[in-house]
């Protein structure tokens, strides 16, 4: 592979996670914190009108309408859809012609610290991962093994991911997880600016992620209506091992239901905000070694 | 004053405080669990749309829209506008004929805990407040006193007041949240049926509060856009001593901007989500007490 010659770092791609938004709002403020000298960086506030009403989205959720049936489909016209498409045909294009990079900027309101999500295994990415969890603590991976096209904004270039940072309430900025964002953000243009010039990155020969295993969903009643919450114990949890038996939710009666899988998993995305109408209370994943 | 006749729990004021939302469901499942010999309880929704949308409000803020001015004013057409009008003429009537109690449940992602925003200084809800300040621990009063007639629901009634809690994200359950303001509507209740019976409770002659002294603004630019956050160690620090020349907010170009104050004050609603468009980064308060 040659050199990256150009970074995208996509923010409000869900108009209310301020986190990322105000971050690419200081990079345009100063450009010079995220220019490197062998690669172009700029930032793409992804949904600015979702941003101005501080919601997730205006008609549906734009983070899944990037699958490439979907982007070819002239009957999807949302505005979502109209979007996904611009930015789809916009950085596609570009990606013709160089190598660029997509770091898309999300948050949570679960505990996901500061989550690389892969939507590949290309042996860059893989590389910049391993090495971003070698020097910092609070990062985890990711990987979702795509069913079938990924409908990821990211998924736009194979050396696209994402970054999922929590906890923190939709339409707040936590000051403590924003520099912790910021400080990542720059770990990953040094790393691909010594990648540029040859530099050999210390060697990180395992990498430890956690990959996508399903979903469990809320406890509702014959309408749908939500009949429980996450277990108290529960709640803040994400990464930590969930064994069969141990309680997930806690009925509005006041019944434990416990975890009905076979084997331990580890549990993320534990009641966020916007999975409410997806129909997720969390997603399991697996713990996972990969030589690399 | 005569006996409590009538207790309305209002939940989903603001459609995405699920807190309040769920408890009222609960309630309507097993009703008996707020129902007390000498009184009735009754729950009322009162933002349905909202709730469905899982946002604050369609049109504006339902919980100002109570002014005696604004209700009486036809231009005021909004959807809000229209729900504030149904609901007040609807308690205020009943009103009229028996002694009516309205709670008014809103959730916050400041480190509200449990607080009781009183309305009025009613002898009778004093009397509740410094009860429940007495037996948890948990439990905050605060008084703001209404500089024009009151825009507030819970205003309707002169023994109405808010309850408060939080931190939680919007459009999240959080289960312990959840349970404690269980237990604090089932201590009204238990008061008021105490009261209703002439049963003196062990009486409190100090009633610590706080007393709003005012709101800070974010830190913003000329167009508006803010440029700052809440200073790292001063986030969920509510009711805590803010001082002169401490640091409140964090700029994004990595400056402290002090507290300009003269006095020690003691902030609340510190970084809540829905005050961003209302030009709030804090409500200053001062510790009061209140020989009652």
């Amino acid at each position: 592979m040659g050199n990256i010659n150009s970074v995208v770092i996509a923010t409000g791609t869900h108009g209310n996670e301020f986190t990322g938004i105000y971050l690419g709002k200081k990079f345009e403020q100063f450009p010079k914190l995220i220019q490197r000298p062998s690669f172009d960086t700029r930032v793409l506030l992804s949904n600015p009108k979702a941003f101005a009403a501080a919601r997730r989205y205006i008609d549906k959720d734009l983070n899944r309408c990037f699958a490439s049936e979907d982007i070819k489909n002239p009957q999807l016209a949302s505005y979502e859809d109209i979007l996904a498409k611009n930015i789809y045909y916009l950085l596609a294009e570009e990606s013709k012609h160089q190598q660029q990079v997509i770091i898309d900027l999300h948050s949570s309101t679960a505990n996901m610290q500061l989550t690389i999500i892969l939507g590949s295994k290309h042996p860059f990415i893989l590389q910049l991962a391993a090495h971003l969890n070698a020097i910092n603590p609070d990062v985890r991976i990711c990987y979702s093994q795509p069913t079938r096209d990924s409908n990821f904004l990211c998924s736009i270039s194979e050396l696209g991911f994402a970054i999922e940072v929590g906890p923190v309430a939709q339409g707040v900025l936590n000051a403590e997880l924003f520099q912790k964002t910021e400080a990542l953000i720059y770990q990953v243009l040094d790393y691909i600016e010594s990648y540029n010039h040859g530099i050999d990155q210390p060697q990180t020969s395992t990498l430890t992620y956690y990959q996508y295993a399903g979903v469990i969903d809320y406890p509702r009643n014959e309408y749908g209506e939500i009949q429980g919450m996450i277990y108290p114990q529960l709640q803040f949890r994400d990464y930590e091992p969930l064994n069969p038996g141990e309680p997930i939710f806690l009925t509005f009666d006041g019944t434990a239901i416990a975890y009905q899988g076979t084997s331990t998993v580890y549990p993320i995305f534990i009641n966020e905000a916007a999975y409410y109408e997806k129909g997720i209370a969390m997603c399991l994943t697996q713990k996972k070694t990969l030589e690399i």
